[in-house]
């Protein structure tokens, strides 16, 4: 702690005294959690706390990803923490191009919650990995003190065989690849802060949880190796998930800002609470980073799969090694896209 | 919910109108619980929710399993919430007959924690994980507000490859086969409610946690398929594993009090509290049933590692299909050993 290095190897640079819900929003302070504390003690040299791991199994890759969900409120316009937990980690193990095999998870339940709640959302878990196609193979459950828990949270963990085609890396990112956007953004986000009731609006939007594996099982179809690097835009949002491929790749990410589609609602709700669309979280949408030429096959084969009508490219990697997310308005003018600081929506997923 | 079914193939049986602490106490309402709602939903049929689940892959078996942590307090004498999370799953794996191959890990961290201790706990996991020869590859953070979590919960799920040479199953087990106990029980379990210090009670006792690898390893080598069944005997203690066994196997399981070791401390505490060291939690220790050729070979080889010391046989399977667990004490009576039922130490891992 407070900088200084332990343990000989240990680079432990996260000095905040105390944790606070921004380091739980998935946008720079996460960072700073994970790179400065987790991964000095947790990783060996060299590796990174990814969302998905690669893990090589006898001549087979296993991707193996876990995320734990406590949403707030359980249930929303769209769906539920049950639905949430299984799709996000479907779709962390999509995004590693792994068709998902297999799901445990464990419940923290507060004690005193009625049973009809975890009978709703634990139905919800089951459909969600039916419409998936994946098993619910094994699972824990923990019960605290009434206070010590906040109704119920989830958490899941999956694995997948990695498609022998794909070659994830953002290493491979290079100027002139196009970043493809499955849909438009900010529903999840903006439907769990209405859902709340804190806040005097009301709009006609819906959570868009799902299992986008269906989009990337076909994409992996056409481009293969093509495709270079995915991203589910949750936590921190299209703005954070796109910072860090800047980085990683160390590119310039470049948007158009008239081809990222956002509904009414969403803009109407951000416009009013001061937040950028571009930092909300989504539940079931996704970034490709592709080569150009398989841009258009991807966009018409996305098309033609229900609830992918509204793909898009929203812009290009260029060249310069700026690690930054530049986009244009409509207007003509340019701006820079920071990560997501602070936490304007806690506990979104 | 109330006993109807649901869905027309859902077998929902569970009828408890909310969630208690006994729930998540590993003894009959578990099982009521995972029986009666979870398997219904989540699992298809003639599957059970597993400690560890087996996953056919590429023409291997992956183990694959998961637990959720939510000791209180987060230190006690011998080890920590971190320490436990890992040699969790890591014995979990192991009772499936796999090497640990790779953990991912969630957190849930209360707002306001401090940061020196989330630092501990990492670095507890980290340590733990090194000596258990296994990488955490991934992770999540999630971060509640003050009072809707008690300071932190640890998720881990855990995949490794099972050793070809492992045949477990419950309805493997046949009379005559012998009932090993790796070392002294209850210490994890009364070390937990000392630390509380609700009671007036001192004892020097510590928690076992630590990975039972090295002997899993061992007997695997010695007896391949003639090991049966193993389990670990964390909630609910040794008495609600063989009576699961007994169950599951269809059988009468007898045991010899004087064989099972349990320390002083220990004893003396449940003779205070009124109760039974085989219902008291190990996070240490575990249990094999083996073809009766094996049960010396093990006890020799498991004598000659570090901590295996105090192994012993301390039963045999009988015949009778009865599904329970008899004890005979030294003084020539004979009682029936029940399922934990209720939840005398909650939040024990």
């Amino acid at each position: 702690m407070k900088g200084e290095k332990i343990m000989g190897t240990k680079n432990v640079t996260f000095t905040d005294s105390q944790i606070e819900l921004a380091h739980g929003a998935g946008g720079k302070a996460s960072r700073k959690l994970i790179d400065g504390l987790l991964v000095p003690y947790l990783m060996k040299k060299n590796e990174e706390l990814a969302d998905v791991a690669i893990v090589p199994m006898a001549n087979n890759r296993v991707a193996f990803t876990t995320d734990s969900y406590v949403v707030s409120p359980l249930t929303f316009n769209g769906g539920s923490i049950g639905e949430l937990a299984v799709n996000g980690t479907v779709n962390d193990l999509a995004m590693g191009g792994a068709k998902p095999l297999a799901i445990v998870s464990t419940l923290i339940i507060e004690e005193g919650l009625p049973s009809d709640v975890l009978e709703r959302e634990v139905k919800a878990m089951g459909l969600a990995a039916e419409q998936a196609g994946v098993s619910v193979v094994g699972g824990d459950t923990k019960v605290v003190e009434h206070n010590h828990a906040d109704k119920l949270f989830i958490t899941t963990a999956g694995i997948g065989l990695i498609d022998e085609r794909v070659a994830l890396s953002a290493k491979r990112v290079e100027p002139g690849d196009k970043i493809i956007l499955s849909g438009p953004i900010g529903d999840h986000g903006i439907t769990i802060l209405l859902a709340r009731g804190e806040l005097d609006l009301e709009a006609d939007i819906k959570s868009d949880t799902r299992s986008v594996w269906p989009f990337v099982s076909k994409i992996i179809d056409i481009a293969g190796p093509g495709i270079k690097w995915m991203r589910d835009p949750t936590r921190g949002g299209v703005a954070t998930a796109l910072n860090e491929l800047a980085i990683d790749a160390n590119v310039t990410v470049e948007l158009q800002d008239k081809l990222i589609k956002i509904h009414p609602a969403v803009r109407g709700s951000c416009e009013i609470l001061g937040l950028d669309p571009l930092h909300i979280a989504n539940e079931g949408q996704f970034i490709a980073v592709v080569s150009p030429e398989y841009e258009k096959p991807i966009l018409n084969a996305m098309k033609e799969i229900p609830g992918g009508e509204e793909v898009e490219c929203i812009g290009e990697i260029q060249k310069g090694e700026r690690n930054i997310v530049i986009a244009h308005s409509q207007y003509g003018g340019t701006r820079s896209v920071d990560m997501l600081v602070g936490d304007p929506l806690p506990r979104i997923c």
